[in-house]
């Protein structure tokens, strides 16, 4: 796909020890990319870090330096290994401090007296940054400059990016189309190679499948251009149906 | 949990922009982490880069300094958005090459005559590279230096990794205890901070999870050390009973 400068681009930074340890399956990652994609915002990178500062810290810089938004997931809690308010704090050389308006929302939730240290932890922030909307349990997210902080509890994280979203700068739309067919990658593999060179601005994408003992390979198309993607999706669809092999066409 | 550098470390780098567009959702690192933590080798960094030779290499060059062992998934297949194979020569700085022994396996496989050139593209690995048993599908993973290249659909993955693991240097076996109580996080969140504080080489970590509209947060004490581990477990378990809470105790 051309890279146009001006487009807006995305990283992923998953932050917790519970994914590398095999312990927790993210599903964090799969729905930013998806959620971002239907806005036009690519996800180029992701990594996952554990619990430690200088680790977040460097990932972090590595990442904020080089696309137009980075998302980070986890370490948003109130307990001990809570601590990316503070590596994002680190990150940027400021200060991490009690942020008012995160102080007054989780005071409403909790009630003043069961407003603890551990819950007021989840009232930190770094200083500059604003908060971002939590409709599910009030302990805000967190933006500082192109930095969005969000929950690990997917369907907290989910609500925040939905809450955050229509402040983004959206892409041109990317369109998909895919061919599913019974056949194997490597029977199609070199026929493919030259529809790929045809459509040098498109993504063709071959994902081998199996399904109940049946093998296939789902072929897919994907750019900013929608006509030139529904030209690479027939010009895939014409080599399988040259091959009279069962398919199935749809979006994505 | 401690540092030694004589442990064994490992990174996963998952290749493929089918996981960043979110088309397809990873099981691969899970099911790494998961085989990798019943060796005592922890995975302490992911990367997931797109289908670009240059991400690859920068990618890999940076884990491969880092970490014991390297892990890649995706991109060895027959198609032209395969280049995994190319990446990986191009960071050690050697060639890629038709490896004689993958070639004698495509050919057994597919049949002389079906050995076509997009299957041919399966037998190529970076001069000096030995070969991973694939016993699902012939086409080889690739072992160069620390890094393993290993395919991305995951059962063939699963099959390779099994294939590898019995040759990796076995760190000390990791102890987990998991206290699963229907407590929130957040009022909790103090005293578990003591434990950890008292437990400096165990990992003590705090997930919240929602059951059924019910909320509960799993406790989990994880290291080497097994009577640590044990010990911070009751230290979480009476924590728990002293707030008359329900909870159960498992592994992991």
């Amino acid at each position: 796909m051309s890279s146009d400068t001006n487009l807006p681009t995305a990283a992923v930074l998953v932050i917790g020890n519970e994914i590398l340890s095999g312990r927790t399956q993210d599903v964090n990652v799969n729905a930013i990319a998806k959620k971002l994609g239907t806005i036009g915002i690519p996800v180029k990178e992701v990594r996952i870090v554990p619990d430690i500062e200088s680790e977040i810290v460097a990932a972090l810089n590595a990442l904020r330096a080089r696309y137009t938004y980075i998302f980070t997931t986890g370490g948003i809690g109130p307990t001990h290994d809570d601590i990316t308010v503070d590596a994002v704090a680190a990150a940027f050389g400021v200060k991490a401090i009690e942020h008012p308006q995160a102080r007054a929302l989780l005071a409403q939730y909790y009630g003043a007296e069961e407003l603890t240290a551990a819950r007021l932890r989840m009232a930190r922030a770094p200083e500059g940054a604003d908060l971002i909307a939590n409709p599910v349990s009030a302990a805000p997210g967190i933006k500082l400059a192109n930095v969005y902080v969000m929950a690990g509890v997917p369907h907290i994280m989910q609500s925040m990016l939905d809450s955050l979203t229509p402040s983004l700068r959206q892409g041109p739309k990317i369109y998909s189309r895919c061919v599913s067919a019974s056949i194997a990658e490597s029977a199609i593999a070199e026929a493919l190679g030259d529809v790929a060179q045809r459509f040098p601005n498109i993504d063709i994408g071959s994902y081998p499948w199996i399904n109940q003992g049946k093998l296939g390979t789902a072929l897919v198309a994907r750019g900013t251009d929608q006509e030139a993607v529904s030209k690479a999706a027939d010009a895939i669809t014409a080599l399988v149906e040259a091959k009279g092999i069962e398919f199935t066409l749809s979006e994505g």
